[in-house]
């Protein structure tokens, strides 16, 4: 593709250097992309933030999905939606988001330019700045295009009472939507797939659900995580063995999406191992069971919330997770063992 | 190399999938090596971290350097050397890392055990945790070994005034070593060039005498930067520009590696432009410079450090960098344009 693509449209190894042609980059793409106009703030080594109220949460997240593109997403939306995520099930508000990018040389400023607009739009829908980057550039045989990294700081909700250890018997386990977008979508994306389905990806900010639940549901909120890579399966496994509690989800009760089941059932994958990006488990007192899934359907990205399950007895050794299946019968869910798909987020 | 490495001690894509395999290797590997034990609270999808006296400095870079190992040092020690140095010239204590890895399939766990080590070890000398993490590898073809990338969260010291607008006339310019060291030692690990000098990196965390230098001076410390890629060239002309102030510094004074200064003849390098990753550039108030010179001295990786030159007038235009050479003529000194040394950290 770089054929049609003139050289100062691209990405040069000249660009990492530290010197004027990185100042450049930084001062007429990558800040105007993200949003950030040419503040020579933006600039400096380090974003300084504001005394938090309380407590910060922290993480970070690489994104190396491929392609850069796919339906409903892109690598900046959802590398701002990630580290968002992440922070939102951790009960903390999303502030601030670091930046960093490896480039590959040769790479096209334009598409550069459409993937950090955006993170940009994506990190102002969730209200929360950019604040500090980082942009490293190598050559063509080190890196197949882009990979971005976020880290993310948030400050903790005072209201929220989270953790593995807090879930009791007879807590309900509730999804926010049906499973599989997000993975079913990039896998659509790679040229060499053509499903006859229509599918997008769910990559999609969590804070609004996830705030709205702890100050409605306060300590009946119990625990929140995002089912990634891994998916529901994952998750739920982590869940009992952190907890020490059998988890049962019934399947009937899961919310599907028929394209995305079709889609999973021509690829031969199971929705409850492949990764979502706009989804939300969460575990609250049975009798905020109701009350948690109106929140959540409130917000557009959880409409089809529900209910799947019920947390089950303290055991000694290994907790499992069961699934009723829509016949009747019961099904381990395991822990999925390695990469089904690669290079999905 | 792969050759002789069994398939079991390296990394395989499905250690990427979110799976066993991936809780696994931050398990019994990732954890360990960075001195973490197997605490079960270390993966968790956030670090939760105490409420901080101050404000928040947060900065990230990623590390791309080749080779992974180099006299003096590696990319593990400079994935958190070179965020803990962001932080510190901000004024800020450096509290908590992020360390996200991306890994090529293939890659030798033995290789990654010794990097991520030599991070873990580099972090408690810091002494500041290794809060949160990510892991994702890549196919062969997507990435040539490991990308490192840490994001840094610090708190301001209230006593820090610093800024390129608190810089005035007559302010002195100080540096704390020669220059260099890092990018020269580098170069030398890469196995297509043999330099017969011996040279270190100069890799080194610089919270200590960045500390110091805020305790002891003050409002008299005025700025503080680390010149890494584009070395101290890039580093004044940009003060010079921010500050809208020129700058002369005297060749003469600016410490010097012997070592450093052949191999930089031998490679037609300019020790001004290129690299370093433990040396510290400040600005101080002309009656505390001694005083500044003495407490950085008081520093085994500052012994060097000496006054090498002065803040001069506010300009409307374009502010420069001048040097008096060390026959006595003048010569101007440049922003680099583009990348000499590609990958250097």
């Amino acid at each position: 593709m770089n054929v049609t693509t003139p050289v100062e449209r691209q990405i040069q190894l000249a660009h990492g250097g530290g010197g004027q042609l990185s100042a450049d980059l930084v001062r007429d793409v990558i800040l105007p992309a993200l949003g950030k106009g040419q503040d020579p703030e933006c600039l400096l080594d380090s974003a300084v933030l504001a005394r938090p109220a309380g407590r910060i949460a922290f993480t970070t997240d690489s994104y190396v999905v491929r392609p850069l593109e796919f339906p409903g997403g892109d690598i900046g939306k959802l590398a701002v939606c990630g580290t968002v995520n992440d922070l939102a099930v951790s009960g903390a508000r999303p502030v601030a988001l670091s930046m960093a990018l490896v480039i590959r040389e040769g790479f096209e400023l334009e598409l550069l330019e459409r993937l950090l607009r955006s993170a940009g739009q994506t990190a102002r829908q969730c209200g929360l700045e950019i604040a500090t980057g980082d942009t490293k550039v190598v050559d063509r045989s080190a890196c197949d295009g882009l990979i971005v990294n976020t880290a993310g700081l948030g400050y903790l909700s005072p209201l929220a009472r989270l953790g593995p250890k807090r879930i009791a018997e007879g807590d309900r386990i509730i999804l926010s939507g049906p499973l599989g977008e997000h993975a079913l979508a990039v896998m659509a994306g790679r040229s060499n797939l053509s499903l006859s389905v229509e599918l997008k990806s769910d990559c999609a900010p969590l804070w609004a659900p996830c705030r709205d639940l702890i100050e409605r549901l306060g300590a009946g909120l119990k625990f929140m995580r995002d089912p990634t890579r891994g998916g529901l399966a994952a998750t739920l496994v982590e869940l009992a063995r952190s907890s020490r509690r059998d988890l049962e989800i019934d399947e009937s009760l899961i919310p599907v999406n028929p394209s995305a089941l079709s889609a999973a059932e021509i690829l031969g994958l199971d929705l409850l191992t492949i990764a979502n990006e706009g989804k939300l488990i969460a575990v609250v007192e049975a009798g905020r069971a109701d009350e948690a899934v109106r929140v959540l359907r409130s917000h557009d990205i959880c409409r089809q919330a529900a209910v799947i399950g019920t947390v089950g007895l303290s055991v000694e050794g290994d907790a499992v997770v069961e699934m009723v299946t829509e016949v009747g019968g019961r099904r381990m869910v395991q822990m999925p063992y390695g990469e089904e798909l690669p290079r999905i987020c």
